[in-house]
């Protein structure tokens, strides 16, 4: 089968950015099949970026993974290759953006500084290394080169680290953080379902953000609670989540990423 | 040629909803090619994803013909593959979606309940059945499995039905109604141009809307009326519309989706 | 290695446009791969498409290029496939949008009016040309077939132009115009970096908008200069540009396309 290369970032549709890496990547690796996870991650959110890559990289075939959340683009950050001990190779830049998937898969077996990679079209601008580097590097691992080949080896264990939050159970109690939040104000979680899957579904929950409490209930999905009804369920990644229903949990918990919630039965 | 999959859906360009179908389509029947017909349907609207499936369709490849506007996602509704009289094969959930377009194909000639397949993704989530189970069957039967395979046998008469509206004729007065908005406010009617080819292009028009009445001109594109005017033409789907130059029709006549709309010559 | 199509266009990604256009090539030409340059190009804005489509198609693999902002669609402007002096064919609207990627591969040596193509899908509606008689004949082109089989050959010297202006030196001042504003308003002028090249980056910089002077920096990117400063930067087409960090220059400097400006180093 042709090599896969899926291409995840905050570049829009408005621009030709992600058209242009494209470009790039047919002419540098014509065989190449690119599959784009997303161009819609919120500009210059790196751990936006790091979560959605995380999550979706289990559902990709495995190849070359881009990915471009790059605000330091031109300064000192690192871009890097990286193979990972499942074998899949992620490019980007070394800012964190590739570390909860790297770690997910068990860690980085390899790491090569690309700033000055022999495969990167020259002259390199200073603002668009998408173009001018990671899709032209990406191109060439896709085509059969040697990840070697593609830089200076670095020393995998001083990557640039994005440690996400992890719960805890206090007393009874599951001490959950907010991953991220998406376009609707859902706040996902560090938590997985099981986790509170003593709760049965429809039993009222409470939710505790510092002094504040609120009740919600277990459901299966938004239509499992009434409108404007708190709902503590498993989302599309398996993990739990906290959504209003036709409404924005993030507005009515005042809850951001790294967020803190405690949740716990009512009746327990 | 390779097996083409054209997919539809209301899931947008800011998520990896879209990405991650693509890449469970790539994992599981990697010589597929898939062609995104628009993830642009407004959300939970079933019936302009069902209009613009059945336009669209005509213009695709024969082949397997995925489509997901599902807010009943996780409940009751059945999720269907269907095997149409001109070979075509539909994927998505059986909540009207899917009716129009295989009607204009001369209707299911075999239908099957996909939602315990065995070919879905297990665990199956509550809330993206696009990835577990809508995509993957897509996938399997573009890797040429059997439509029998993808699930249990159901009667294809019992299908969910969207009865769109159709025009008639009234003492030499075209009654037609609305069969969707698009983004500008356009109109676009139940009606075929044809049906007003004694009007000719230039000529005068009365619409009326209840007991209001406008004039509106005979066009054959916007520009053929002055700015802010109304013009009646011939859309890209040869389908009868109601446009304001640089307008909204649908605010001027104050018509939604199957809303009724009475069209004749004024010299007539 | 198979043909390759690029697009672009100003159809956005609400609607089934771009979708359809991709559905007619992969009928017309199955194997051609499609690589969209970004369908983005602000509504109608002619002169926005083909200053994108000249500086993208350097990053193409060579092909046939599809581009499409049309707002004289059904009118009289004619439809027009172009054979550049590189070997890339171009099929568009002759309304200046084909003309400076044209002139950039050293101008048209083949021209054909496509308005009548036999390769067109009758019937050709008024307000669909890419779907009708684009798209088809990118898709026969891509398919091997002849160019001066897609129509009638007209004179390439008679094509509609878009000249875009010149920068020029005036006693050590730089006279630039701004070829197009941005979603961020950031201003891409038609001068190159290199033409500034005696002022040092991180050097200060007078630019004079009529009688009007702003005092800005030059900077390697945005990260060079303070929040709201005003920064003159080669953007990644290694053109000049201005920038306001976290703002808009378009508004700052109230210039719109073709608007001119005056840069000169303050010490100078």
């Amino acid at each position: 089968m042709p090599p896969v290369i899926t291409f995840l970032s905050d570049y829009g549709v408005s621009d030709d950015f992600v058209g242009v890496c494209h470009g790039v990547i047919a002419t540098v690796c014509p065989q190449a099949r690119v599959i784009d996870i997303t161009h819609g991650i919120p500009a210059r959110d790196v751990r936006a970026g790091a979560v959605v890559l995380r999550e979706a990289l289990a559902y990709m075939p495995r190849g070359i993974h881009l990915a471009i959340v790059d605000p330091g683009v031109g300064g000192d950050r690192r871009a890097v290759a990286l193979r990972l001990a499942d074998g899949r190779l992620l490019v980007g830049p070394d800012n964190g953006l590739l570390w909860p998937a790297a770690q997910a898969a068990g860690g980085p077996e390899q790491a090569v500084d690309i700033g000055r990679s022999r495969f990167a079209l020259e002259p390199v601008s200073a603002t668009f290394h998408g173009r001018d580097i990671f899709a032209p590097v990406a191109a060439r691992l896709a085509g059969g080169a040697e990840l070697a080949q593609a830089g200076e080896a670095c020393e995998s264990g001083g990557l640039t680290r994005l440690e996400l939050p992890r719960p805890r159970v206090e007393a009874g109690t599951l001490v959950a953080h907010v991953l991220y939040v998406d376009q609707f104000g859902n706040l996902q979680l560090d938590a997985e379902d099981r986790e509170v899957s003593d709760i049965a579904v429809g039993q009222r929950v409470t939710l505790r953000v510092g002094s504040r409490t609120w009740e919600a209930r277990r459901g299966r999905t938004f239509a499992d609670v009434d409108a404007a009804e708190l709902v503590v369920y498993e989302d599309s990644y398996r993990r739990l989540a906290i959504a209003v229903r036709n409404g924005s949990a993030a507005k009515r918990l005042a809850l951001a990423a790294d967020g803190e919630v405690r949740i716990s039965a009512v009746d327990k």
